[in-house]
């Protein structure tokens, strides 16, 4: 039957014998390329005397990079310069004196499932696509609900906490109201919903793209600790029906964003019951407590939620993105609410079982097997070398804690319950200073100053935010294993030695 | 002023010194990995005496793979075998004989990116986290806008074209009244889009996500080809202003997802402009071709959109996801859109331009640098080589309707404008059926059959679907540049192969 025909084939100008790839040039370019990031990434990843970033003004970095795309394609030699130049002048956000982001640090096996899908290049929706990443997607899910403590569920993975708040919002205003899907939202009463007021922004985000609109978010007063009151809930629910608004849902959060404060989850979730609301629960920061049989009590009650948002990329380095939403119906609500039912893709007659097609689950069409990261680090840590990660970030963030205590000109904001340790530094010139506005504006100022100078000098790499009527403060978030009590007695040194003429 | 410590300093029961990571180990894990996925799937990508797949169905593959995640870790060389395993029974999209999705093949200079940006795990919000990725990002937008055709415009990489699909509505909707931010949609007149019976999915559940409902998704019927039939547009824009709802966005598609259709954007863009409503053009699948001097002219009129998906990692072969949004505004619509101005990731007084913290357009934090994989792969090939991979995959699709038409029992659906080539076969039994209803049940049966034997003998992949009451047929798509004139060829003879006593 298979015909061969030698004869070059010309079609539109188009030579279609053979492929146009030199595969040999290219794997030899792979190749080198890896050699590359091994030396100069992955090798040096906690190596202290390396800088944590090659600071460069946007405009000097723009001519040192040769960012245009021409006609002509660029040699080899040049492209692999090019390789070097992006990552000499990237932060290396996998260095120990990262602690700018909820993120940091490098996972040897999370990293080797990133290079495996990144080869074979999946896409998440059907299994005869995507057999093994399916099946592992599933396996993850159903690993992470035992955790929660639910019985059964269902969950997705999808391109962050961002998008599973957004997952879970849109999820409860179907169960409140199915009929939401096809015929939206013109004519229905006011959708309100809760969180507080020290959730992440992508409450707001959510609510505005959902259609439900900002000023429909109930921001409930929270303690001094950063949790929410639950009080101020049910006064803000009874407030909502009386305003003959529908609300349908309370986000409570498990670990904030800027304070690491935990919601009070038993108690919101007995008014959640009382009056019939979803309860989500943003865990996307503090979900991995839940691995740590010591820490897991700051999740007390999460069991009671409907859904979760628990991104693995954070505390435990599944590496960015690994975000699962998690579902305590497992009646197939997920599915009923998100699926098009695309027959191009979603074929009921398959000669498989079809059950095994999830895709229909997303917002997405292609999407990425994130599950398998976190499987394969699993795998490898198992849990209890996941348990020790947690339980290490949080016995040196209390390091810390004690350590900033006994330093002068270091103020704590507030005793942390996770690892979000907020304080001030009140360099010399501020030390005998009177309490009032001019301290406090004085002060604002100082961690600006101090933040231009680490990352002019690269030693390290740490945030700095004013918050809810407080001045700019730093918040150190302690994550990566390789970090180690030096580096925390190395941030305090370091932030004396920046700030010591301040 | 730096304090040496050399003593165990044990927090609640952790000891804190050094790390606790053997990076040595983790390294060398690192490497034999890598040289696994160098030799089980780089180097076979273009090898045709591979399989496709390794079929096993859901219930055999779990018992295969050992899936379960326990208390303590595997060892490295268990997890070598895994990664052996998860590649083996894993589908090669990048196989020149895979043609089961609109994505396939493998681009060396994309992959290297990938594993850059892997290795270094960063988040593309702020400059000072991601100074690289952010320019780059910037540069490929206005390179993108410029072969839109606009003189200036804005954009965001995200994470699929279902997802800029859902930016685009929303920006739309934003435009249209942006009091919605803050108020929803409750109280407001119905909303109301437009796109054609052909187009994504992804519409109808952006519609339903957003809060429009998908029952205010008005399709526009379309010719003999799935184009949309502008006088039917215009019909239902009216109708649709008589009931009193609310136009405010009509969706072209360029590349529909089955029969690979062009709408007319310019006559489409003439009734946008007459009514005043948004164009936003998906052209997720088809706005590779405006890479093309020969081809761009199916895009003609792409200019005149307001908005515009369009994805590289299809045709482009840029590595999923590589999905790009572009807007025609740059008056800060995207930002004041999707702004939520958090202060502790954008703080207004860095000691930089923050104009470059461009994270607040996005409706996610996190953001994967997924502009830099089209980046690399543009500055290796040059725009003549980008041209070329189209043209190619254009003139193979060309060849391959040619061939279809010259074989007995091969049935073109149409005459294609793209690479969707969608045809059926009809079997010897059926070659001399008479056509009525018993013809057309017998044959919608024949592309399953056969898609079953071509996954189980895994000689390659090929869609099929019903579609818009045409039975079952087969879709192919032809992308990589690894695939050839002879695997056109062995399409043919292998589907007549596998068929030959139906």
């Amino acid at each position: 039957m298979l015909q061969k025909k030698k004869n070059a084939v010309l079609v539109d100008g188009v030579i279609l014998n053979g492929p146009i790839m030199d595969s040999k040039a290219g794997e030899k370019f792979v190749e080198e390329a890896c050699k590359i990031i091994m030396e100069e990434v992955i090798q040096k990843a906690n190596d202290v005397t390396e800088k944590v970033c090659e600071w460069r003004a946007p405009e000097t970095l723009k001519k040192i990079l040769d960012l245009e795309m021409r006609d002509t394609g660029e040699s080899h030699q040049k492209l692999l310069q090019l390789c070097q130049d992006v990552i000499q002048y990237s932060v290396k956000t996998s260095h120990p004196r990262f602690f700018n982001q909820l993120y940091a640090g490098i996972d040897y096996y999370s990293l080797v499932a990133r290079f495996i899908t990144e080869a074979l290049n999946p896409s998440v929706y059907t299994y005869e696509v995507s057999p093994v990443f399916l099946l592992v997607e599933e396996t993850v899910i159903k690993k992470m609900i035992e955790f929660i403590g639910w019985e059964e569920g269902d969950g997705i993975f999808n391109p962050g906490g961002s998008v599973s708040n957004m997952y879970a919002m849109n999820l409860a205003r179907y169960k409140f109201c199915p009929e939401i899907k096809e015929k939206g939202l013109s004519s229905l009463p006011r959708l309100v919903l809760f969180t507080s007021e020290e959730c992440h922004y992508s409450m707001k985000k959510a609510a505005s793209f959902l259609g439900i609109g900002t000023e429909n978010v109930y921001f409930i007063k929270t303690d001094e600790r950063g949790k929410m009151i639950p009080e101020e809930l049910e006064k803000q629910v009874q407030r909502a029906r009386k305003e003959g608004s529908a609300p349908f849902l309370v986000c409570a959060t498990a670990g904030t964003t800027v304070l690491g404060a935990f919601d009070p989850l038993d108690e919101i979730a007995d008014i959640c019951e009382k009056h019939g609301l979803w309860l989500h629960v943003d865990a996307s920061w503090g979900g991995s407590a839940l691995i740590s049989r010591k820490h897991c009590r700051l999740l007390h009650g999460i069991h009671r939620a409907d859904s979760v948002a628990w991104n693995p990329h954070k505390m435990l380095l599944a590496g960015i993105q690994c975000c699962a939403l998690l579902v305590k119906d497992n009646s197939g609500l997920l599915k009923k609410c998100y699926s098009a039912k695309a027959a191009y893709l979603f074929q009921q007659d398959k000669f498989y079982d079809v059950s095994y097609d999830t895709g229909d689950k997303s917002i997405q069409c292609s999407r990425r097997p994130d599950a398998f990261k976190f499987w394969l680090m699993w795998k490898a840590l198992g849990t209890t070398g996941l348990e020790e990660r947690v339980n290490r970030a949080l016995a040196l963030a209390r390091y810390l804690v004690e350590e900033i205590k006994k330093r002068e000109g270091f103020q704590l904001l507030l005793e942390p319950e996770y690892a979000n340790v907020c304080f001030w530094y009140i360099p010399p010139s501020l030390r005998k200073m009177e309490d009032g506005p001019e301290f406090w504006q004085k002060l604002h100022e100082v961690a600006p100053i101090i933040k231009e100078r680490m990352m002019k000098k690269g030693s390290m790499m740490l945030g700095y935010q004013p918050h809810r009527g407080k001045v700019n403060f730093f918040r150190q978030v302690v994550i990566s294993p390789q970090v180690s009590r030096e580096d925390m007695d190395f941030l305090l040194d370091e932030i004396e030695l920046l700030a010591k003429d301040l």
